[in-house]
C-alpha cells in the first residue's frame, strides 16, 4: 500500500487558452472585449489597504444587498462566490446528493460532468435534438437533480421559459440550477420564477456581461430554503471566500447601470453584424442569445479553421467532441477584432 | 419524498466575530496589528483595470514563482489558493480518501471536524495531553491522514520538528497536513522536510504575518506528486480561484522582506511583553509560537473576563469547549491595545 492509494483521482475541466502578447485576438473564452465600468478603476485607486489586515466580511453584506436590490429579492435570496464556477461547485456539492442521476444535455458546459465526477455524483446526459434544441419533455424523469446552461453553452441557444419552467414543475423533488453566465446578452431570465418554486436556484456572473472575468464574482438567487442549505456547506469550505477588494468592485460595477447597459448593447449590435458576415462566408450559425456564435461551415473543417486562424493570432475555441467536432465557438470581440477575424477567413476562403 | 432528502446538511465552521465600529479593539481573529507592506497599496493604486476584463491565470505563475524562490523549491512544489482555509479544504479532499479515520489532536483548529463532516470523511481526536503538548507516538497508529497545526491553534504551543518528523515517517501510507499559519512568527518549519517525505505537505498563509487576512492568500508546498494531484482537483472544482488584483498583491507583499521582518518582529517583542503582563495578574500562559495568547486565571473564570472585556469594546476568543472552556485566546494587537487591553484587566481585577 502507499499514501497515493487513497488520494482522490480527476481528470480535471480544461479551461480555454490564455494566450498574452500583442497583437492576439482572443475569442476563446468568452470573455468581454470591453473593460470593467470605470467605477472599477476608482474602487482600486481609492481602496485603503490598512483594511486588508483585517478578513473580509465573510458575508459579503453589501455585496449581497445591491444584488438584492438590483434583482428584486431579499438578501436571503442571494449567494455569492468565487466566480459562477464557484458558485456551481458548492450548488453541485450541496444539492446533488442523491443515488439518482442528475440531468444535463450531451452538448453543454463541460465542467457539469468534472463536477459530478470529483463530487462521486451519477449524472445521465441528455441529448439535444439536430438542431441544438432542448426539449422539456425529456427530462420529465426520475434524477436527483438537474443543471441547465440557458442560454447554453457552447451553442449560444436559448429555451424559452416556459420550457424552463416546465422542467422545474415537473422535478419538485430535485434541485434545478438553471445557469445563467449569458443571460445578459438578450436571453429571458428564470429569475421570475424564483418565488414560485422552492427549488429553482439560478447562478449568474460578472465575468461576461459585466467584463469582470479578472476578478471572480459569482452569484445565484433562490429560495430562502436553497440558499440557506447552500451558505452552510460554503460556511464548512471557507468562511471568507471572496476578498475585500473584489467586494467593493462587485458593488461599484452593480452600480453603474448606464455602463452595463450601454456595452451589452455594443455587443448585441456587433453580434448580429458577425452574424451576416459568417453567412455571406457561407457559415451556418445557431441561433444566439450569448455572447458568442457556434458556427459550422459545410465545406471548411472547423479543426482546420481553428488551427488556421490560430496560426495568425486570432484565438477561438475548437471542442473534439462528439456531434460538435465540426464547430467553432467564436466569442463576440470589438468590432474592430470581427473586421479582422472576418478579413482573415474570406482572404482564406477566396 | 423532498428535494430536501437529497440536500447535504451540514454544521458549518463559526469564524470569529467582526465587529466594525470605532474604538473597537479587535484581538479575536488572530489578524496581524500592522496594515500590509505598502507595495500592496502601490498594486492597488497602479493596477490596470482593463486587465479584468480577461480571466486571471489559472496556474497564478508569477505568484507561485515567487514562492518557490522564497522557500528555495521548484514551482511544481506550490500550491496557491483562496487562504489557508481553501487549500486545506481542496486537501482534505484530495487526500483524506480512504474508510480509515483521520488523525488530529482534540484541541486544535476547529475547522478540521467541520470539512471531516462535510466530505464525509471518518476522523479520530488524540489527545493531547495535560500540558497541551503533541506526542508524537500517539499518531502512530493505522490512519487514513494526519493533520497538525503547528504552531497549534488555539493554544499557540509548539511541536519540535523531530516530533513532527517522527509523525510524518511513521505513516508513510498516509499524507500528512502540517498547518503553518502561525508558523512566521518563532516556530521552525517542517519544509525542511520536503525533500525527504513525499507524503508530507505544508499549508501557509499570507493573512497572519503579512497582515492579509483581507486578500485571501493561502499556500501549499510538498512533493511534485502531491502538488500534481492536488491541483487536479482544484481544476475539477473551479480553474480560476485567485482574481488578478489579488494575484498582484500576493506577489508585492511577499517580495518586501524587510517589512516583512520588521512587523514579525515587532509582534514578537510585544507578545514577550504580554506574557510578563499577563503573569503579573496572575495568569497562567501556555507557551506560545504564535501571534497569539492562550491564557486562563485561578480565580477569574474565562468566560466571565470575555464579557466583561467585550462590552468594553475589547475582543477576545472564547471557546466552550471540553479542556478549554476556562481558557482566552487574545490575539497580540499593538502596544498601544495591548496597553489598553491590560489596563482594563488590571482595573476589573483590582
Amino acid at each position: 500500500m502507499s499514501y497515493e492509494d487513497n488520494i482522490r483521482k480527476v481528470k480535471p475541466y480544461v479551461p480555454g487558452e490564455q494566450p498574452s502578447g500583442s497583437g492576439i485576438i482572443k475569442l476563446n473564452t468568452n470573455e468581454n472585449p470591453y473593460p470593467p465600468s470605470p467605477a472599477v478603476g476608482r474602487v482600486l485607486r481609492e481602496f485603503d489597504q490598512d483594511i486588508l489586515k483585517k478578513y473580509p466580511d465573510p458575508e459579503a453584506v453589501k455585496l449581497t444587498e445591491v444584488l438584492a436590490e438590483e434583482y428584486g429579492v431579499s438578501k436571503e435570496q442571494v449567494f455569492v462566490g468565487v466566480g459562477s464556477d464557484d458558485v456551481l461547485a458548492q450548488s453541485f456539492l450541496t444539492f446533488f446528493n442523491s443515488k439518482r442521476p442528475v440531468l444535463f444535455p450531451d452538448i453543454t458546459y463541460s465542467f457539469y460532468p468534472v463536477w459530478c465526477d470529483l463530487f462521486g455524483i451519477a449524472y445521465d446526459t441528455v441529448p439535444l435534438n439536430e438542431a441544438f434544441e432542448l426539449e422539456a419533455a425529456d427530462y420529465d424523469r426520475e434524477n436527483g437533480g438537474i443543471v441547465i446552461a440557458n442560454p447554453n453553452a457552447p451553442t449560444g441557444r436559448e429555451a424559452s421559459l416556459s420550457e424552463i419552467e416546465s422542467i422545474v414543475k415537473n422535478s419538485p423533488d430535485s434541485v434545478c440550477i438553471i445557469d445563467e453566465a449569458y443571460i445578459d446578452f438578450g436571453g429571458e431570465s428564470a429569475l421570475s420564477l424564483i418565488e414560485r418554486y422552492e427549488n429553482l436556484l439560478v447562478v449568474r456572473t460578472f465575468s461576461k456581461s459585466r467584463s469582470l472575468a479578472g476578478s471572480r464574482i459569482g452569484f445565484a438567487i433562490g429560495s430562502r430554503k436553497l440558499i440557506a442549505y447552500l451558505s452552510d456547506v460554503k460556511f464548512s469550505f471557507n468562511s471568507y471566500t471572496m476578498d475585500s477588494v473584489t467586494q467593493a468592485i462587485g458593488v461599484a460595477a452593480l452600480t453603474d447601470k448606464g455602463y452595463f447597459s450601454d456595452t451589452v448593447r455594443r455587443i448585441i449590435s456587433t453580434r448580429q453584424n458577425a452574424i451576416a458576415s459568417f453567412c455571406e462566408l457561407g457559415f451556418s450559425v445557431i441561433p444566439s442569445s450569448a455572447n458568442f456564435l457556434f458556427v459550422t461551415h459545410p465545406t471548411y473543417p472547423a479543426d482546420e479553421l481553428f488551427a488556421m486562424l490560430r496560426g495568425r493570432g486570432v484565438y477561438v475555441r475548437y471542442f473534439n467532441s462528439p456531434r460538435i467536432d465540426n464547430y467553432l465557438r467564436v466569442t463576440i470581440g470589438t468590432d474592430e477584432e470581427m473586421k479582422k477575424l472576418f478579413e482573415i477567413l474570406r482572404e482564406y476562403m477566396g
